[in-house]
């Protein structure tokens, strides 16, 4: 197979590209909390159902720190081109592939949608058979092999959450890319691809929160909140948000929330605090965006009993149990999962993005810095001590 | 205040009992484990919003059980009168009792609606503010205080779950009874006080259960029988009874089910042999009726992930938490309690007391023993082995 050398200054035209292999710079990650190495990588032309994306903006995510603490690994894989928010424009097409072409922009999606399986088809979940998430696939789904290898094609990199964003180009399976259009804010639409549809949609589709209703938001990151835009937006009467770092609270305020609890502040268990703002009820939904154990306790028992729902986004590495009771679930409290807010990317993405683009939700808030691709690290340390939501790297 | 000796016989004229205190016999319990005593006490009459019923009826249900043997008490609260599932006439009624009239026929239920309350006014709970479930309450409403005494009036005798129905006469809220048509079946109309209700309700409301949709229920005693008539009725082709009681397989064949899993004999973790049955998937809709903690775990897992739910109806008085991971929820399973089958009791039992009489469910296998009052006693003995699903008993 022919290989293109010098499509990394970023000027490759598909006709010169399309059924080569790509020579351009990644980030790979070596072995876990080892720093990204820029380095040049061979880029496989797409397989059937395939798409090769030349990668325009891509953001960091807390997903992707804890890939690269090599948190939830069963096994070492590596080395490994982490990266899951992006957005991208069709370099090439694989067989099969009907939905998208050479220069459509696109917005990759971790969680994907065939289409076709039994989950596709049901109403109930966004999880497809194939091309669900899944942190510890590394290679494509078609023949198990990775489109990445090193600069002398003598050893694979492996692929990360269906995505693998953080390179120039990447190759990702059609059902896992979302066409927007030629005109869509592309460093917005990066936002798409993880933490704002999975907080917006779990206010939306998970939660479906009510006009004048209540809610608290457990961690103030960029899920919890696009959870508090997405509550905002549907006309949530009262956004409490609960943090121990005071500075997402002067954030919050722009998504919505009307109140602040810190827990290292209140004196007294934050349901406690919660049930004292609300009459003593306590709020009709909570989002648990912390992946600590006693914080997703706290959210349960901070909702109104009869209907109060507990929506857990957070990721919880330990193996502690869930600390309920089940003869608590029979005061009517309920506790679910949402994963990618439970969207059917393909599906309903693209109308979330007009929404985005509409202005129904306001997304300016998410992206508060800006890096070189080449200062990835540096990006990765700013998430590291809280101080970023969003750091979009330009490539 | 007068007193009226005698009505014991059962031929009391409301015209004479109204207003008065009624002597009558009931069976009382004096302390946890202590044999029912069938004594003569004093029923006072009812206070506003109250109504004093002629208990023509009663079954025995597990949660009497838990109750006599002083499970999930806090504190000793005897003499008591248990007893919940019942049919009656009602002999008189409090100030402000506009929906029923003496000689009306009655159904108690112990998860009462007042339909002005929040919860009462709100379509997501059947929970009453004031009259919702709750085996600790032992007095009435409305003062606090008892409507039973002992026959010399010197001591009072507590209620219980809103309802004590082992006796002659009771008095109950409003909220808490349901009339029904003068010309129902009164025995079959017993079973909707509580366990029919609750696993009928469960299958219909609480999961939804769907046409061509699979489920296990784990626990075959009066409440999985109802969940599995339920599922039956509304056309699940696969309907799988788990059970370690080999003879309550041939009661659940009536009811719909279509394989039986024994844990003591599959030779494997149930969920793995439910999986094996259900094409290495699992089921739509698992219901844990057995109020044991592996059960609700096997019950959870053994559910399709995606859109598996498991309904918890058993009680679980053991402090242990749930052996479930939080992020076993992402994988799209969902675990929620229901209580009394999520009927509201005064606005939809009519309806399914319509359905009952009408064979949209069939009840005909669940009194499977009739004893007279007198021989309440030997009816628990039934029961604690395992041997009845309801035992009617008859005044």
């Amino acid at each position: 197979m022919d290989s293109l050398e010098g499509s990394s200054n970023g000027s490759s035209n598909p006709i010169e590209t399309r059924g080569k292999v790509i020579t351009c710079k990644a980030a790979v990650v070596w072995g876990p909390k080892q720093p990204f190495v820029i380095e040049e990588i061979q880029v496989h032309p797409p397989q059937k159902l395939e798409v090769r994306i030349k990668i325009l903006y891509t953001c960091i995510c807390h997903t992707d720190l804890s890939a690269w603490k090599g948190e939830n690994e069963t096994q070492a894989i590596y080395p490994r081109i982490l990266g899951h928010e992006a957005v991208g424009i069709v370099e090439s097409v694989g067989e099969g592939v009907n939905d998208m072409q050479e220069g459509d922009k696109v917005v990759p999606i971790f969680n994907g949608e065939c289409q076709e399986c039994i989950y596709c088809k049901s109403d109930k979940t966004n999880l497809c058979e194939k091309f669900r998430v899944n942190p510890f696939k590394s290679v494509m789904h078609s023949d198990g092999k990775t489109r990445f290898t090193t600069r002398d094609g003598s050893q694979p990199i492996y692929h990360f959450l269906n995505t693998s964003t953080f390179s120039e180009y990447s190759v990702l399976d059609s059902a896992c890319l979302v066409k927007i259009g030629s005109d869509a804010p592309l460093k917005m639409m990066t936002l798409l691809s993880c933490g704002v549809s999975t907080g917006v949609g779990a206010a939306w589709n998970t939660a479906d929160v009510q006009k004048g209703s209540s809610l608290a938001v457990f961690g103030l990151g960029s899920v919890g909140l696009a959870v508090a835009e997405g509550a905002r937006s549907r006309g949530a009467s009262r956004i409490i948000g609960v943090d121990i770092n005071p500075s997402k609270f002067l954030k919050g305020v722009s998504m919505g929330v009307t109140d602040f609890i810190n827990p290292m502040d209140s004196g007294k268990p934050v349901h406690e605090k919660i049930r004292e703002m609300t009459g003593g009820k306590g709020v009709d939904y909570s989002f648990e965006c912390t992946g600590n154990i006693d914080a997703l306790r706290e959210a349960f028992v901070s909702t109104h009993d009869g209907w109060g729902l507990t929506v857990v986004l957070g990721i919880h590495p330990t193996p502690k149990m869930m600390p309920l009771h089940p003869m608590e679930l029979f005061d009517g409290r309920k506790i679910v999962a949402s994963v990618f807010g439970d969207f059917k990317g393909k599906s309903q993405l693209p109308k979330f993005a007009d929404d985005c683009i509409n202005g129904v939700v306001k997304l300016d808030g998410f992206i508060t810095h800006e890096f070189p691709f080449a200062e990835i690290n540096e990006a990765f340390s700013l998430l590291m001590k809280g101080e970023s939501l969003r750091c979009l790297l330009q490539f």
